[in-house]
């Protein structure tokens, strides 16, 4: 699709210079970090939500799509735009425009990197909860736009649930201010919530005022080695059930365990099953306390080890085992499909142990590890991508394990989103009644289809 | 309005003789804990989902009115069947149907009380969040549909921040499935929080799976006493600026503080210009840290005392001062508007500052307390209701106080809602594309505008 001559002009006339059009720059626009690729016809870079209302506006008289863009790290293929059209990449909007430390408050635009915002935060004692692995180099408006969340979640919460109030432009070109920056609030409807998570469908976020939560001055760490999935899995649902919620809950499968102690050297005995990494922050002062809660809540039945980092070094050698384990995966082989479900806590071992039968049925390897406390679990299936075979049997396994997820309470994803990856599997998710709610409310927000067509919503 | 003779015969077909008609037995569902009344048609009686669709889809074709009704204590006329139609109780849909301690997840039917819902917890060591003072009488159902919270608020979240899932009937009587079992999600639009707080205008809940929280095993509390209110609300940001969050944090100004001692007989200092209780929960071996961190927290300029209650006791008589007030208001004034706005709390100063002007300018007493970690203040206007000029002043000075929260940065309603109390309010609270993006998506749940109308959204 060429763009109309007429449209260029407009778009001229909003961003002077900040429109990309020569291929070569179009094309650091195209991909994320999906394998998907698609050329956009224009890449925008808009340094104000007055220069988005005005192309939103014009692109919507032309019906050509808008993608909103953060860093394209994303992993569904959420931020390629697969129907053209312009790509508004908010790298010029990465501002923060106040941090009020006795409202834990902060208020940016879109484009601000999260590792960017966090350091700004720190000499203020407060942090964003959101942690993605990627916080080096994604934006926040992305992370609100996928739900993005970290190990921290099942303490801190998510996006969603460290966000006080959006400004966004809707597929119309309206400007909309959902929620206010309280901490409470019972004045209509929560729309600002359900924009996070939209993957760009509805709206585009150009300022987000996000809640801050106090930064815990010290953190200690345990490890927990345990004979098999299942004694890990009762032990997260005992930490679960005490009052001290640890900071982190890390799961690693019998498979991932094996790989971190064969390839990545990591030491662990061999007969080790499953493993639990368990974090704790806080003040130094109750750190001793909140170590021995988690201490009596992981051992019980089926606990081989429980190995307690007196302190910083000790704690990176405990984690050495879960961060040899991304790299030991290569060994396996050379392609990966990576995705995130989540069950209820209780699931886990149904899940891992469903994984594993799959895993055998299909004769290629599925690892899996994540965040127990969330029952969030990255189930990675090995294949070789140039064996056809191998690639029909990866996706056709992975499938299953959508279905398995959602038999057993789930859900097809707890922090990557469905993008274009996931979304024929919606339907399996989602009942029919609640799917024609979804599509409705997009057409609400966005009548002519223009926002990240193809995203999210099956077709 | 009389019910057509057929719909009648399908509610009977429905419901049994679950469906009151009798005039003295609608009567006990015409009103709420605000002072509207309004006769319904009919009262429905459901004990299953079934038998919601039925009567939703029976009235649907008819264009009858369907409120759904907890039990009555909403303060803003939201469960008044203003437009007359079917007052659908939950009543008998009152059952705890799940506790998984190891998910911290509770599934339950609308109409359970939150009380009996925490007492049913207890033994497992786990609550609900939401607390608020009504928390005897008033149901789960309601809770979520107002968004309730209370004073735990301020470190647990109110009732949008602890929901899972959502089972609930459109106004088109689909069932429709929000959200999953798990604390974590990324799998379309977050439809569940957009229930919570919509005060039955887009869905009758039949079903919620709600997240709980271990309960704590002891609680402490102090009592700062400062000159002036200015002094408190600079300690209300410290102490939200530090790492450990309060389980109260609630504040009264001076006019909460005279009553109390003047009226309510409290041992209070005469110079006191405002006080905050400030409590901390946790372990019993980790209480004595937290209130070290709270009582640095609370002091500072303007600091008058700082009490400490050492056991139960203590604790009950410092609460006294707070519970001597609701009580102590009656000797001002026998009328009382009460409205629960909400602003950062950095700018509770102006809040209080600007009603007392007000209070001067309309030469009647108001009186503010409240939750002052979510900057969530009650503010009480006294008043005679049998003097119309009075009454006037009244009604004026509170749109006023209304003005002065959006002016500030905050909203109508912290946690009562909207209902018909606030609606005309609407207009200056939300702009209008916000407004009218809310109201067309009430359409899509609702197309025929039959559920719970009047409520909420500006005529
Ligand atoms: C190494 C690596 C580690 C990762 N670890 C994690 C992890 O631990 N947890 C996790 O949750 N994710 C993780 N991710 C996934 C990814 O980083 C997150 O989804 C991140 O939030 C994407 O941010 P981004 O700025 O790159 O957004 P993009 O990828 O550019 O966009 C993501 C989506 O957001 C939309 N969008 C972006 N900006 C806006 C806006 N302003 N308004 C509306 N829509 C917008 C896009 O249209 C797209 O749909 C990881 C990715 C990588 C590569
Ligand atoms: C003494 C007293 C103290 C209070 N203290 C507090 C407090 O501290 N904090 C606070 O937040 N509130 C407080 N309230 C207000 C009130 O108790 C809450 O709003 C409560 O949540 C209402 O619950 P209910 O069951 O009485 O609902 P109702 O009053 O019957 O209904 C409230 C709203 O919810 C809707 N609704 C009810 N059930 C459903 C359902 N199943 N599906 C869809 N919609 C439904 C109704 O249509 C109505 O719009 C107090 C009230 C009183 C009288």
């Amino acid at each position: 699709m060429d763009l109309p001559a007429s449209l260029l002009s407009e778009l001229a006339e909003t961003l002077g210079n900040a429109v990309l059009l020569d291929p070569s720059e179009r094309l650091a626009y195209a991909y994320d970090n999906s394998r998907r690729q698609a050329l956009p016809d224009a890449v925008a870079l808009p340094t104000s939500a007055e220069q988005v209302v005005a192309l939103v506006k014009a692109c919507r008289a032309h019906r050509v799509p808008v993608v909103p863009r953060g860093r394209g790290t994303n992993t569904t293929g959420a931020a390629v735009p697969v129907a053209g059209g312009v790509v508004v990449s908010f790298e010029r909007m990465d501002r923060i425009l106040q941090v009020r430390p006795g409202d834990r408050c902060a208020v940016v635009e879109p484009g601000v990197l999260n590792g960017d915002l966090q350091a700004a935060l720190a000499p203020h004692g407060l942090f964003w909860p959101p942690d993605p692995t990627s916080a080096a180099f994604s934006t926040v408006g992305g992370n609100l736009a996928c739900n993005a969340g970290g190990p921290r979640a099942v303490k801190y919460g998510a996006s969603r649930d460290n966000v006080l109030a959006l400004t966004a432009v809707t597929g119309t070109g309206e400007v909309i201010h959902c929620g206010t920056e309280t901490t409470k609030g019972a004045t209509g409807y929560d729309l600002q919530r359900l924009l996070v998570g939209s993957e760009g469908t509805l709206a585009l976020i150009v300022q987000a005022s996000l809640r801050l939560v106090p930064a815990p001055t010290a953190r200690r760490a345990l490890r927990a080695i345990y004979r098999d999935v299942s004694s890990a899995a009762l032990a997260v649902a005992r930490l679960m059930a005490q009052p001290v919620t640890p900071s982190m809950l890390e799961f690693m499968d019998g498979q991932a365990v094996r790989l971190a102690r064969e390839v990545g050297g990591a030491d662990l005995p061999p007969e080790a099953g499953a493993l639990l990494m368990i974090e704790a922050d806080g003040d130094e002062a109750i750190l001793a306390h909140d170590i021995d809660a988690l201490k009596r809540a992981a051992t019980g039945e089926g606990l081989l080890a429980l190995d307690d980092a007196a302190d910083e070094a000790a704690r990176q050698r405990l984690w050495a085992a879960r961060k040899a384990l991304s790299p030991a995966l290569r060994t396996l082989a050379p392609g990966k499909i990576n995705e995130d479900v989540v069950v209820p806590v209780s699931r886990i071992p149904e899940l891992v142990g469903g994984v594993q039968e799959l895993a055998l049925a299909c004769a290629l390897p599925i690892v899996c590890f994540g965040h127990a406390g969330n029952g969030n679990l990255h189930v990675n299936l090995m294949y070789d991508p140039a064996d056809e075979l191998q690639a029909a049997r990866a996706s056709a396994a992975m499938s299953q394990v959508f279905a398995l997820a959602i038999r057993l309470g789930g859900t097809l994803s707890g922090e990557h989103g469905i993008g274009m990856a996931k979304r024929d599997f919606m339907t399996e998710a989602v009942d029919p009644a609640t799917l024609m709610l979804m599509r409705q409310i997009k057409s609400v927000f966005d009548p002519d289809g223009i926002l990240n067509p193809g995203k999210l919503l099956p077709p």
